[in-house]
């Protein structure tokens, strides 16, 4: 008999490999050591493997953690201050953020929230993006989560002067300390805690960095052998920079100075037309969908289905907590298929199978770990989830002539069915229940934290009376 | 001092009364037999009632019992069966539905299943819409729900031969059956459980009924002094039929048999235009938006904004399983919100507060319950929710400069954080658990019934092999 540390018997197996969910009836799933050791028939695992614990999976399904393609999780810690207006960042924001960024305590609690909700919605691996990530990959290391990090990095002055429409002044000694910060980053962090934290480069946007500065990063993304993360076209603003500045759109000028291929991961492609969208998927470059996020901060559906046209590289994201307001694969996997079908007007796009696979299989080639995670296959990395499908919002499970999980999953999951989570072939998360970190503190501490940036937030909006959020305060709206 | 059954103590209280949110800070509500004593201050509450229990709602929020002003439980059972298709109805529901439906126990099964997930995320009235409502009604009394209660009426033959394109044919033997059987509802259960069950009328669409049916209905309202809820511009199918039988499209006919008015509440108007749904709004009819539903199944958005400009009888409803895929009014407020801002590229429309009040205090307005429920407020029916705050997703609460409690309710909230729930002054769910039903048991009956449909429906699969669905469970995509 073959030793495993785990074997999952009895369960609805998603593996995700191939083309579609991977579905085995009676299903199993071996793990030994940080590795998935075999899949497959329930009998025949049973006879293969002797193992250290066996878990009846009966009633429940089996399948890759969800991969959240793109999360800021410092800023946790302002949940809901900002959506349902327009210049989300000024008029919500930004006061905030003016006392939150300062305060690493406050960004860690935060953090860790974040994590934590995650987690409990069935989330294991997270491209965090951030300064100082330094910092916040310490709560990936505590709570057990696969982390692929970046450093925010950008050339933006400490105080920026620029007046609305003019073009940014940049800072090339504010750059060469973020990219300092970086390759601290990667010293201390690529491939740690068992390979379970990797780094990419982060240059937050094509209209925040020098020319020069983004070619280093290319050139050092060649070096370090990694992806680069980053906003592409995420607004109005950024194309009308990259215009002023170069006379040209974004995505233009990434092409020019050799950003487009598989390295690129490029989130939110908010403003970019389906062509501009095509073109960079025909050069293997990923896409991050920030379904949630971005249908509440702009009242746009990006341009995904053009991309799916031309690449499977698609990854969903949740983006950051204030303006999304939550951070739940499951809720960007429902969004995802139904604002596309209601962009669409039409109900056959953008189906359940395929959605789960942005979350899942597609995701983790599109972030650069399509050799590790993203299914359930031996030889990779052990990342799995148990979700109970005997919840009420999952039940009844109906298995012919028409299978319902899929579709369940997408359509009718809340987070809170997953009961348990294997992140690197270690239990996270049991029963419903984090085990990593007590639950109870995470969220005391952050209240503590929250309370503090309240407090000292409030001088900041005096004098924002007719903004419209403090509006919505005064007219008892909020 | 006053007596008080319950004193709810230390809250934050959305009275939802008035325009706003009604939010009270360190808030109370008392509630004394089936009904709300008082709301206010937690101090002043605290001198002036003396409760058989107080219970400390700090760290939680206290708001109405959410309304689902729309939706078939009976049909809980096919859950995902039927989804990213066109013929939604052909190729998914019906061939389970010719099973499903002659199998009343399987309906009681599926229908308490729906109601109690409905529960788990704060719903406490159902305007329930299926046949036959006499059985299905049980299942509210049973678990203590409020229902507003409908049976579906239509002048249908039993089997339909009419073939795509053509008019229906009528059985007037049929819809006097049904109708029998809407006055025996009323007879046996209008105003039954202390006024918790009310009876409404309900013709499935106006092209299902003759003019002459459909006439007896509207003066059938006026002698029970009740709501006419009906599904209204449902699909092009049913303005097909309306053009060929009337020579004019639904909203036109239904004005001239005198249906727009306050007593009508008309469900989905998928297909009607703007101008038809302001001419309904203005005429008084309420409206009730399904926004998962429309959305899954026809990729569409209602015109709900056009509603809103003339209008604020507006209430949201979660339709059937099969097609939405869940049954959660937290989902439908999210999902109403967010469509709204992509269709109207407008990140300001549909804000939280709003859409919460179209889970509450409108959408009570909208049934015909508004005098009863839908707010906080002294004399009114005790039907409230406890929220926790302190759940991941929902923290941390910051109370100024800017609130951010209603914002994350709407669009962060999974429907999971519902602690408690009172409905008619009775306690349902405590500590996350419905008192009324054991739900191990409800979930397991309803599976074992879900297996004996799904294994009849089986051979009325075959020669469907072509279908959508059929062909991804062959392609290993279900």
């Amino acid at each position: 008999m073959e030793k495993a540390d785990l074997l999952f018997i009895h369960g609805y197996v998603l593996t995700m490999a191939g083309e579609g969910v991977g579905f085995i009836n009676d299903g199993a799933v071996a793990v030994a050591g940080d590795s998935i050791a075999a899949v497959g028939d329930s009998g025949e695992l049973l006879k293969r493997f002797a193992a250290d614990r066996v878990i009846d999976a009966s009633g429940k399904v089996l399948m890759p953690g969800l991969i959240d393609a793109h999360i800021h999780t410092g800023d946790c810690l302002i949940r809901g201050v900002s959506q349902d207006i327009r210049n989300w960042m000024q008029h919500g924001m930004w006061p905030f953020e003016q006392v939150l960024r300062p305060d690493t305590d406050a960004l860690m609690k935060g953090s860790m929230l974040n994590i934590l909700e995650a987690v409990k919605a069935g989330t294991t691996t997270f491209c965090d993006f951030y300064a100082p990530m330094n910092e916040l990959v310490k709560n990936h290391v505590k709570i057990g989560t696969r982390a692929r990090i970046a450093q925010t990095v950008n050339e933006m002055p400490k105080v920026n002067r620029t007046k609305v429409g003019e073009l940014y002044e940049f800072d090339p000694a504010e750059g060469k300390r973020k990219m300092e910060e970086t390759l601290r980053l990667f010293r201390d962090w690529h491939g740690r805690e068992n390979g379970r934290i990797t780094c990419m480069l982060g240059p937050q946007g094509a209209d925040m960095c020098s020319r020069e500065m983004l070619e280093e990063i290319r050139q050092l993304a060649e070096e370090l052998d990694t992806s680069i993360h980053m906003h592409v076209a995420q607004g109005d603003r950024e194309i009308d920079q990259m215009i002023k500045r170069y006379g040209k759109r974004t995505i233009e000028f990434l092409d020019e100075i050799g950003y487009l291929n598989e390295r690129l991961i490029a989130v939110h492609l908010t403003e970019a037309t389906e062509e501009e969208t095509k073109y960079l998927a025909s050069k293997g470059a990923g896409m991050v969908l920030c379904s949630g996020s971005i249908g509440i901060i702009d009242g746009i559906v990006p341009p995904a289905a053009a991309f799916l046209e031309v690449s499977s590289r698609l990854a969903l994201g949740s983006d950051q907590a204030p303006g999304n307001n939550c951070n739940n694969m499951f809720n960007e996997m429902k969004f995802t298929a139904i604002l596309n079908k209601c962009k669409a007007k039409d109900p056959t796009v953008f189906p359940a199978w395929k959605v789960l696979r942005m979350a899942t299989a597609e995701s983790a080639k599109a972030i650069g770990l399509g050799d590790q995670i993203g299914t359930l296959e031996a030889g990779k990395k052990a990342d799995l989830i148990m979700v109970d499908m005997r919840q009420p919002a999952l039940s009844p499970v109906i298995l012919s002539p028409i299978r319902n999980i899929v579709p369940n999953l997408v359509y009718s999951a809340r987070g809170n069915e997953v009961e348990m989570s294997v992140i690197d072939g270690r239990i996270v998360m049991e029963n419903f229940k984090v085990l990593t970190v007590d639950e109870a503190s995470v969220v005391r501490e952050a209240q503590e934290a929250a309370d503090r940036i309240a407090e000292q937030a409030a001088d900041l909006f005096k004098g924002m009376e007719d903004t419209p959020l403090m509006q919505m305060m005064a007219a008892g709206k909020l």
